[in-house]
């Protein structure tokens, strides 16, 4: 049973005029520990990456880079048939463009977690897994990669001695493989059952699977998306439901 | 009369497949004392960013960004009615992405210049200008900005005590406030005639101007173009004349 | 006074996942005559045509395109130094590729109108107008361009013997000189003041102007924005003022 | 053997200031048939299908669209996991973009063919090809549509009726299927290697493979592609061979 968790989530997803889910990232910034910022390729854009950025100096959440793939119309929820090195060089791209903000800031770049189809992507390629791993050592070995606990991201990162962030997913389904269904669209979700889900899998450890069973899952940060419908409520219910059961929130990376 | 003069080039401005120019930028990189790397929204992509920085690193070449307006088609040339705090947004972005393969490689972030219609909008506007030069005391005051003597920037960015560099354009043709005559299409030039045009300003401190006075000029470093027609041959025979006659090239910023 | 009036809105502008305002164009199609629907330079996307235009056809909704400047970032609002032919060449892409929707769905492409600030820029310059003019004459002269009367493009339009519909706008203020005060951000407005507005407009014909004069505006439709928020109560507010004051609407081209 | 041939290449592919290839796009133009024309997500702008258009139609070549992946920096040929209804938008999008320059013109739109990464998804992909040809049916069922012979959308395409013109292809390499191999990067060429393998083609039916076979070969017209590095001298090589041994040289569809 967890005495603290980490609360994420991916923000910033807007696009110049435009807003996605709900448009509430300012509201969002002081709910959670740890911000995913979106740096421009998938979602978000310099202006926004410069309020998030800002705002989450602010509030003291810890700043996450959230690069993705070169698909705005998609969302980075398409795969790309990229080449390894291309994936690469749009990381390290995307990376130091939110890094340049966290100077700007006087702040730090403490962590990175790849978005949408880049992430599942490298959940199961490991050539993907290794050169991402690869480019974080040599850029910023300080940096902590987020990802999921059945991935092979996770098993390279470890084996490659990364500082490692695993991910629950509150507002996933999750396979029975304890890797989580990706979909490109998110429909609305009832806070009490994300907030039961969380809670379950902070005290218990364990996630129902959508076919059914309970699985064991492992991880060191709790991750809400910021452009599921209704998701204010969904972090406000889940943030009370831990504080409630004297689970205390804290960024996992200081 | 100059000893010692820094031979940049704004390089790396192809995108994709495409190459602008001739094509030329890994047969310039060892002709050239400073680089000016484009960083994907004027030209430029990651991949081509990667590449040019490693090889900057290689031939030891003194590393500068290049950032411009988001406009690939109009390749930054045409000006876009952003407000400041758009273009400094922008500048950051881009500057740090471009930073973040210095990282990589192990080498520094010397200098950022400015491209196109933003340098001259920039060479006018002292809110920009202010803007920018606060955007480099805040990420990173060892940085050196490049711009033209007689320029709005220059003037700023002095009174503000950043670290300068002003240029002389080889390949553009100036007009008698000694400002460059800008413009979205350059011919094809002479290498003898470009050649000459920088060893008078580099012996003589003087320029003609396109309505035929000639007018001293001050600067740091000689600035000619990767893409204009025959930039390989300029820039050869530029460096040529220069040696020939015992001026030494060097990086301005080490 | 007019018996009857076209009710014209600028929809279809979101992007990809994005939504602008309340993201409500489904719900506002059925209760305008006239869609100037997004060509995906400033907003829209291929898929956001595709349903706009199915759904006019559905409704009965004269179908219009409008095509804006190159950049998404700025919604188009920010001018950009094109040239006329550039402007023009990016104006016929637009308006082809939502034709080719109508043809799609067996239904007609009739009119045409710039949005943001190509539409002010167009407004006030007589090359662009008349460049523009011409396109439309040389591609398809049936087609009909919406502008404002206090605009170059009227008088242009006019002489050169273009189908033209001039617009009278409920949600922008004016300048006593009879044109729209454009602006990149508009906020909420109150529903019964903008059909107010409307209302004093179709039977007096005149318009308050943000001096505090009154003064006589001619037009031919009237456009409220679908992405300005709480867009539907506004229109829905407005065409009940219409209605109940016995004003008729229908589309002004058929 | 044949007696006439029409002889289609994939043209105006730069894009902005850059080019591809040799950019010899106006010189190659006045010795092909058919000209597939970049619509601009995988290459091509507004400015240079607005001359493509023009020079086509002062040469008499007869003209279509070439839509791809909405991926510029990969220049259409990285295959994009997007779902087909959007594929089809973006088909129609492009080819109507095309479509309106022709109206312009006066001339008319005769051809359509899907781009790289594009094309060779539809080549593998039933639902694909079907949506494909089903758009063309019903924006306007006189278009001719091209691909391979040994392809699902050739098949698909003749069951439902559709125009259609079978490929050679002069510059790339065939496997034992009778499929071409799909590549990234096509290297220089012996242009009398490439006259060499059209005539044969064209006089006996037939095509070495990759892995040594000689296998039989249906088509109706012969590609060589505008950016193949050379591509002049291929193109000019292969039509000059064409014409000594009596084959004319004519547009497929008229």
């Amino acid at each position: 049973m967890k005495k603290t968790i980490d609360l994420n989530s991916d923000i910033g997803e807007g696009f110049g005029p435009w807003k996605i889910g709900d448009g509430v990232d300012a509201e969002i910034m002081p709910l959670i520990n740890s911000a995913n910022i979106a740096t421009g390729f998938h979602a978000g854009d310099p202006n926004i990456m410069a309020r998030m950025v800002e705002l989450a100096g602010k509030h003291g959440v810890s700043i996450g880079a959230h690069p993705g793939f070169r698909d705005l119309l998609g969302f980075g929820r398409r795969h790309i048939n990229a080449s390894t090195n291309e994936l690469v060089n749009d990381f390290i791209y995307q990376m130091g463009a939110l890094r340049e903000f966290t100077r700007l800031n006087n702040t730090v770049l403490r962590h990175v977690k790849p978005h949408g189809a880049l992430y599942m992507h490298a959940a199961q390629s490991e050539p993907l897994s290794r050169a991402l791993a690869n480019a974080i050592q040599r850029t910023d070995p300080s940096l902590y990669l987020y990802c999921m606990a059945q991935s092979v991201t996770y098993r390279v990162a470890c084996e490659m001695g990364l500082n490692v962030v695993r991910e629950f997913y509150g507002d996933r389904d999750y396979d029975s493989s304890g890797s989580i269904v990706f979909t490109r669209h998110v429909g609305p979700l009832d806070p009490q059952a994300v907030a039961a889900k969380v809670l379950q899998a902070c005290q218990q450890g364990t996630v129902q699977t959508v076919d059914g069973h309970t699985i064991a899952i492992e991880f060191d940060s709790v991750c809400i998306h910021s452009d599921t419908p209704g998701a204010l409520a969904l972090i406000q219910t889940t943030r009370n439901a831990l504080l409630s059961q004297g689970i205390a929130l804290a960024a996992h990376v200081t």
